[in-house]
């Protein structure tokens, strides 16, 4: 088949002049419609998306991948149609994993000595080589904890195991009713003494696979070993704590190095009209060490490298100016979206629009806006009706929040946009060994870039007001 | 969590006597919310599918697979809560497949002999033991071979080489453009004198998998072998053949037996207001013999007995009588749907809708409308309006086919609904060695049931307009 390339340029160098409003919506159309082809018969994303996460692979802040992933992007999207590419530097936290992590039921009277399948916390420091070794409770909550006081976990493992709720449509808002758990529950035990904490892996499944993710502890607080264990065992150690008291044994070497210096990778295609007026896309080049980051967030770095690609081979020319942006650190500290934002204010540019993807790289479902309030007055309206342009895409727009990355900028008034994926696989892989470039559909990625690269494109032609 | 389940029930019953419209959608609204809860956190269909696929398996019409998966599911639809089961015979073609295939390219000058990634198409005639050994001719389409005539064709093997069109959004229409070529491309090729037919895998995908599926002789035609070759080798094979003519050997030893009988299962739930309007739900329950059926189209099958397992959870008793099909020999003859059509005509049977779900079981984005023209005249337009309640389950109402199997229904005047889910990946796994369980997300599926039921429970409520 052919992919109408060239045809309609004619059709948009005229539009501006003397074309009534439905035709530009019939030429916007049609450009939407390119955008899709391109990108799902030449885009280059998959290929890209395959070497970030299987030849450089687990990308943690600070690490040597992050460092090659850093150089890797700033060359494809150079070669993507950039007219210029930078880093920014951003002092980032090194965390250290340390050997395989052991969590271990230990003489249990009905089933005696078990492992578990577990991996430690982002941030968390380790038991050391000696391990810990206790009597484990089992709680719902963190309220549960404060409740239980250091009288009822002192000297314990406090095991979290509030699971996900199924039950909801989106699996996001179940990760966000469960997730505190793993981000402040190891801190709240260690509050009243507990010796350790073991805590349920975010997943809508139930697998032998664990998730890590971050974990919280100030300076200041006494720290604590803090591993995942796989839903299956967390289901398996509860059952065993109906019958009896059980004692577990962990042991986990990780721990925080230094901070080291890290970067962003920003490229860009100046405007041709409004040069001043920037549109920042971009998603997270850091990932977890576990596997390759191939939904978390390489999806959304790919999905952002293909907008320009799409541009240059569609010839398109943006009128505002458009960055990609590849941000450093989203999974354990966000030093590279506040860097990003900081330098956007002390050189006073101008952000119109901000677009992440960090929700994997499923079927595009639509987009969540937020903003300033008084920028989502002035536009949300207007920018629903663009979406009558989308929806043949199965796309929707809701209020919602867009992304961590790109949330300090939020201040300074940009228009914010989160690409909202189909999520019921997310958690499948999120965090997980098994976050490969397998568990990702070609067609379903490409179809996120088209999406995200067409929502570029209307804030383009059509601005936003501020 | 807990899942409300009963504490609606007192407004549905008084909902037909003293409830406003509003009232009644809120109602409708809620039942809608318990029904998704229950699929997604109760439902049985992934558990059914898992067993299906993995310890029955592949279920070819005629072999001892299907046999078994009709007892198997005659007993889940009557746990699920039907009135009562029974089965329909019919007779089926049964195929054998025979031995592994070989196509192998043969004495290359530039890279000898290579073997390709094969699987003989349903329904074809082997070559039998020797093999045939020719030049291979590569064409695009059908009229291509019609333009050869013998003059080009004869004694060759034809190699239909038309890929499925990547640049559609919805999978299934680059399938409709592209399957002629295995339907209909070898018995034109053989008219020509053509000795055997090779088909490019009907895939969006470039991989070393090959596809299987139907081809269609005439008692009459002379029968060629007919052999399926991946995507992978497709291209290499068409590269090749830009070089330097190549000679292919293929070899299998597949033939069409005698006819058997085998079953249609159908449960029954008898309607409490309005017995005789029967609404009609199903899938296939026969597949391919590589894999386990999985995607198709056991999904089908366990979205069909979920929704009697959710209404009898939720202690809803329909209005109308609700049929579960497992509808047999889908995929090389259809005689399961003929024979339903065919006794329920003869039974003066009333058939106000039937819904088939027969595309996968990915995250549902909606249905499919169709029927006699009266019929959809009469209520599209009210359906559409349902959908409202359907919307925030991100499920649309379109018009377009509904299903093969209640295809033969269609003339006894049934609103036709086909389920459709998301597209994208459903031609990695189609008619393939990796339709498998491990194909299947649980949560999509649970959600394909739900919508399912959805639909069911307000065409129950509402009615259909004759």
């Amino acid at each position: 088949m052919k992919i109408l390339k060239l045809s309609f340029l004619p059709l948009l160098f005229l539009s501006a002049f003397c074309f009534s409003q439905e035709e530009v919506e019939d030429q916007e159309a049609f450009f939407i419609k390119s955008i899709y082809e391109h990108s799902l018969m030449e885009g280059s994303c998959y290929d890209w998306l395959s070497y970030l996460s299987t030849n450089i692979g687990g990308r943690l802040s600070g690490s040597k991948n992050a460092a090659l992933s850093v150089e890797y992007t700033a060359d494809i999207i150079k070669k993507a149609g950039a007219d210029k590419v930078w880093k920014q530097e951003c002092m980032v936290p090194r965390w250290i994993r340390g050997d395989q992590e052991v969590v271990k039921i230990i003489n249990s009277k009905s089933i005696g000595t078990k492992s578990l399948n577990c991996t430690a916390l982002g941030n968390s420091e380790g038991s050391g080589i000696d391990g810990v070794q206790a009597e484990v409770i089992e709680v719902q909550s963190l309220e549960e904890v404060e409740e239980l006081g250091a009288a009822g976990v002192k000297g314990k493992i406090v095991f979290y195991n509030r699971p996900m709720n199924n039950a909801h449509l989106r699996t996001f808002r179940a990760y966000g009713e469960a997730v505190d758990q793993r981000g402040r529950g190891p801190r709240i035990a260690a509050k009243y003494g507990a010796v350790g904490a073991i805590v349920r892996s975010m997943t809508t499944k139930n697998d032998d696979i664990p998730h890590t993710g971050f974990t919280f502890f100030t300076e200041e607080d006494k720290k604590i070993p803090a591993i995942a264990i796989s839903t299956n065992d967390a289901n398996f150690l509860s059952d065993l704590l109906e019958k009896e008291k059980v004692n577990l044994f962990m042991r986990n070497t990780s721990y925080m190095s230094t901070e080291v210096p890290s970067h962003n990778v920003v490229g860009e295609i100046k405007g041709s009209e409004f040069p001043e007026e920037i549109i920042v896309i971009g998603g997270h080049l850091d990932s977890w060490d576990l596997a390759g980051g191939a939904h978390d967030d390489g999806a959304g770095c790919v999905h952002s490298i293909q907008v320009f690609e799409t541009f240059r081979a569609l010839n398109y020319k943006p009128k505002r100016t458009i960055r990609c942006v590849m941000f450093m650190n989203e999974e354990n500290g966000l030093s590279g979206g506040k860097k990003y934002a900081e330098l956007a204010l002390e050189k006073g540019e101008t952000h119109i629009a901000a677009i992440e993807s960090d929700s994997g790289g499923f079927t595009p479902r639509g987009f969540s806006a937020d903003g300033e309030a008084e920028v989502i007055n002035n536009n949300f309206k207007r920018v629903k009706e663009w979406f009558d342009l989308l929806e043949p895409y199965g796309l929707r727009l809701t209020k919602g929040g867009s992304g961590a990355d790109i949330g300090p900028l939020k201040p300074q008034g940009p228009l914010m946009f989160g690409l909202r994926p189909d999520s019921q696989r997310y958690f499948d892989f999120h965090h997980t060994a098994v976050d490969h470039i397998d568990a990702v559909n070609e067609r379903e990625l490409k179809l996120g870039a088209a999406a995200m690269t067409s929502l570029v494109y209307l804030i383009d032609q059509n601005g936003v007001i501020q």
